[in-house]
């Protein structure tokens, strides 16, 4: 993929985007944030008159090599679980996705269980988990390398397939919020008692244990501020995968709608390795975990939606797309001030 | 309609609702305000499968005396051009409500306007606007009757129509934010000072003489506690209409999704009225405007949206509607641990 042609949105659209804004039927600005949405996906598309189409949730899973020092609530049998509850429509990205009009692609980039061959997933294994990285680096080089082309294609595949132009990114992977808070730690180096969290329920006890085990990691593997060298010592496979989605969803002019803590991780990798990836992202949901806060602040980024969600799979990213969709329409349907006949303030 | 036969949600059902959520394939708790959302819901259709059926968002318009006192940034003109916007769909709640897939009414209760009797609206207006609160109260107490069975007949007649069980109450009419201020202060017991704001984009000059105007109608009609008195020394006829309403969808046993200010200060009269109506209400938007804090504090209520919207016409609630929808449908369609083979932590 390398290297990545990935353009900021050309500024000479905005200020006749903004016009066009302001002359709809409504006082200038009260739309608030579904206004500067609107004004995203409009230089995102280079169109007075965006649109949101075939809107696709990816959902990376993986394993962790971490899992196995007991980081989570969950046991790590449950990612493949999972996997197969997300085919079979029962979880809650499934039903999401189905309520709100939103393709699903579920990707095994590194799934420590073996599918069948005819399950219905993009049967992508690199390798059944993430190294402990207690013991080594998390990826080898060419395995963060492999991952990220696994979403580089994903991308691709999905854009020839569907023509969406918006990808919802998210992920499952017990363990992987320990990986995040790694991230998040380094790339804001932010002290890792700052941004460890509970995860999907650990107890308070549970999360003195998981930031033991975060900051023997660090020890053992070594601080580092460059977002390669993070991903590889510290992320996981469905991270990196999510890396290459960003990166090439945002090279081919497409709106990506971020998750909570790890896609939000994943995202700012590829903000750091490719800054002009930031302009492609929205942020569809505040996770309550706190490493996630010091990532948006890292990002300048404020989430569409706070609902108290912690559980990762794409669900505050699809729970976002009705305000994107909404965000479009404003634009390209409502009628001007001229149009409609309407007094000015 | 007196008396009201409004009935609190059977009890029986919440634990059972809560066991079902509990043992969804997710950590507990981990869908937040959706999860919350879903128990109300199923609380309100005494259901575990409860859905969302052919919503419908309902604008109610009318004028208001205490406009010509210049407490608006637009001229009270607008109120009509906007009735008519609405049907043609150019206003931004007919875009959103076609986006999100809402059912659309508009209701003249009291425009000063003639509309044209084939324009597709429902004809049933009081008189052509509330009177100057400055001069004698808005509404004659058989004016706010007649507004309220206004309400009780577009609910009784959608619900006869299409089946809904899902209300967004949504307003349109210059000077009501003057209004609900009015209603505001006096409900929750705040000075008005605290609780006027800038409406749809008054300068702060203009706050300044709204303020002004607000205390001199409160000196002249009379502080008072008594919602009914609040309603019809201060209120609008969209205002009584929108008391109809709620109180009749929550009599209906529907749920409904209050927009921001105007709406929520109409549905604090209503569960000042009758207090069992707030078990049917979800708030879709925290409003910039102080006032609307005020009630939402009074009535322990958190919207599920904070997009700095300021515009009305129930585009708050209508944005939220997908959400409300996703609530159901976690409920009702998702997998449980049992049957999808997936471990518990």
């Amino acid at each position: 993929m390398h290297p990545w042609r990935i353009q900021s949105p050309p500024a000479a659209l905005q200020e006749q985007l903004q016009a066009c804004l302001d002359n709809k039927t409504k006082p200038v600005g009260s739309l608030g944030e579904l206004e500067r949405l609107a004004l995203q996906i409009g230089m995102i598309q280079h169109r007075l008159d965006p649109t949101v189409n075939a809107p696709q949730a990816i959902i990376f899973a993986a394993d962790h090599g971490i899992a196995s020092h007991g980081v989570s609530a969950f046991p790590p049998a449950v990612t493949a679980q999972m996997v197969t509850n997300f085919v079979a429509g029962g979880a809650a990205i499934s039903v999401l996705a189905d309520t709100l009009g939103i393709g699903m692609t579920v990707v095994d980039v590194g799934v420590n269980a073996s599918f069948p061959s005819d399950l219905a997933i993009h049967h992508q294994k690199i390798r059944p988990g993430s190294r402990d990285m207690l013991v080594e680096p998390a990826l080898w080089e060419e395995e963060a390398d492999q991952a990220i082309a696994v979403g580089h294609q994903t991308i691709c595949g999905l854009i020839e397939a569907t023509t969406s132009n918006t990808f919802i990114l998210g992920e499952m992977g017990i363990g992987n919020t320990s990986a995040a808070t790694l991230i998040a730690a380094l790339l804001t180096n932010t002290p890792l008692g700052e941004v460890v969290g509970k995860g999907t329920g650990l107890s308070a006890s549970g999360v003195q244990h998981k930031l033991a085990v975060l900051e023997s990691a660090l020890e053992r593997r070594g601080v580092t501020d460059d977002p390669w060298q993070i991903l590889c010592r510290f992320g996981g496979l469905e991270i990196a995968a999510m890396v290459g989605a960003a990166l090439t969803a945002a090279q081919e002019k497409c709106l990506i709608i971020v998750d909570g803590f790890i896609a939000t991780a994943a995202v700012a990798i590829a903000c750091a390795l490719e800054p002009h990836a930031r302009h492609y992202c929205v942020f569809g949901h505040q996770s309550a975990e706190p490493g996630h806060r010091a990532l948006l602040k890292h990002l300048d980024a404020t989430p569409l939606l706070s609902l108290s969600l912690r559980l990762g799979e794409g669900t505050g990213a699809a729970l976002a797309l009705p305000l994107v969709r909404s965000a479009a329409a404003i634009l390209t349907r409502m009628s001007s001030f001229e149009a409609a006949g309407v007094s000015r303030s």
